[in-house]
């Protein structure tokens, strides 16, 4: 097969909170989507090396607030690109609170979700949640960024990459140099698999 | 909550299709991602409704071709306005087959995935399946179709509203005139509950 019939999916991008006692954390999502409207529940899928996973597969709480066209790399770098298991994501970020006590990010999103989780599927590296939408606000009227946005309006074009041999993450832009990209490298900055990676 | 704030998570159009012995159907759906890369697996969601659902919750196969931004109205009416039940939705369209013998359409979709279903998820109204993609191909480099695409250049504008009093599904453009919409109501064009219509 092609593996790049996939990357003709599309998905949404959003900022995936959670609180676990006094800590919250979150990081960058691209699956979440309604499931049901009756009742209303949406899916979400979440990799296991996220912190954030291990605080929603405890608490079954999680927020999700969806990026919008004005949202910019700096966003996805300090959600997506470092781990809360060492940093305080929430030190100097502009947040609100929901009615759940949770945190949701009012600026460049158009809306936010709270959400409780009912059931939880294991899908290996992955988890699946799918929970109940107990509230939500629409924040802006700012078109929400799809992946495909993302890729082509948000994340910086690489500097030029002439003469250069090797492989670019094509999640955060992160060039591997040297002749084959070993089929277990996880990229250093966005944690992404060798499948998200492409030949300069 | 505000309701609203569904519609600003992104999703894409795909033609799902399936068989059952010599009976090929298919139907339009929005909730295609994939969830894990290492194995490629896929998420679909399908409303217990389709007779597609039953012919996959049988088979365990499917295929998924991604509508891509020069679709027309007219291919998600047939595909999605009429039920397979009692129309044979592959006669007088253009199709192809896949290795796995499944119908795929390579006209107005930029890809197509081949998939086997590894486990499902019943979810009330819906299902729930994870599939290993078991083959796929580009099939054009026009953009994918997301639902908002759709909802903003492909689907007709209503005719003039003025002075009308009722409800209009979001999905398909049906009108429901009447001071108020049944909770219960489900669209008689396409399906879809009382909570994808929007005041006019």
């Amino acid at each position: 097969m092609d593996n790049k019939a996939m990357f003709n999916l599309s998905y949404g991008l959003f900022i995936l909170t959670a609180k676990d006692g006094e800590k919250d954390n979150g990081c960058i999502v691209n699956t979440v989507g309604q499931v049901t409207s009756q009742p209303n529940r949406i899916s979400l899928t979440v990799n296991k090396a996220n912190y954030t996973h291990d605080m929603i597969l405890k608490t079954k709480e999680f927020n999700v607030s969806v990026l919008a066209e004005n949202s910019k790399f700096e966003t996805y770098r300090h959600w997506g690109f470092q781990s809360g298991r060492n940093t305080d994501k929430l030190e100097s970020i502009s947040f609100k609170r929901s009615a759940n006590g949770l945190v949701y990010i009012a600026d460049e999103t158009n809306a936010f979700l709270s959400a409780k989780v009912v059931s939880t599927l294991d899908l290996g590296t992955h988890t699946l949640f799918i929970a109940d939408v107990t509230d939500g606000e629409v924040l802006s009227q700012v078109p929400s960024a799809t992946y495909s946005f993302y890729q082509n309006n948000i994340k910086p074009k690489p500097a030029s990459t002439e003469k250069r041999k090797g492989f670019i993450c094509t999640v955060c832009g992160y060039i591997y140099e040297g002749e084959t990209l070993p089929d277990d490298f996880i990229c250093p900055v966005c944690k992404h698999p060798a499948s998200d990676f492409r030949p300069l």
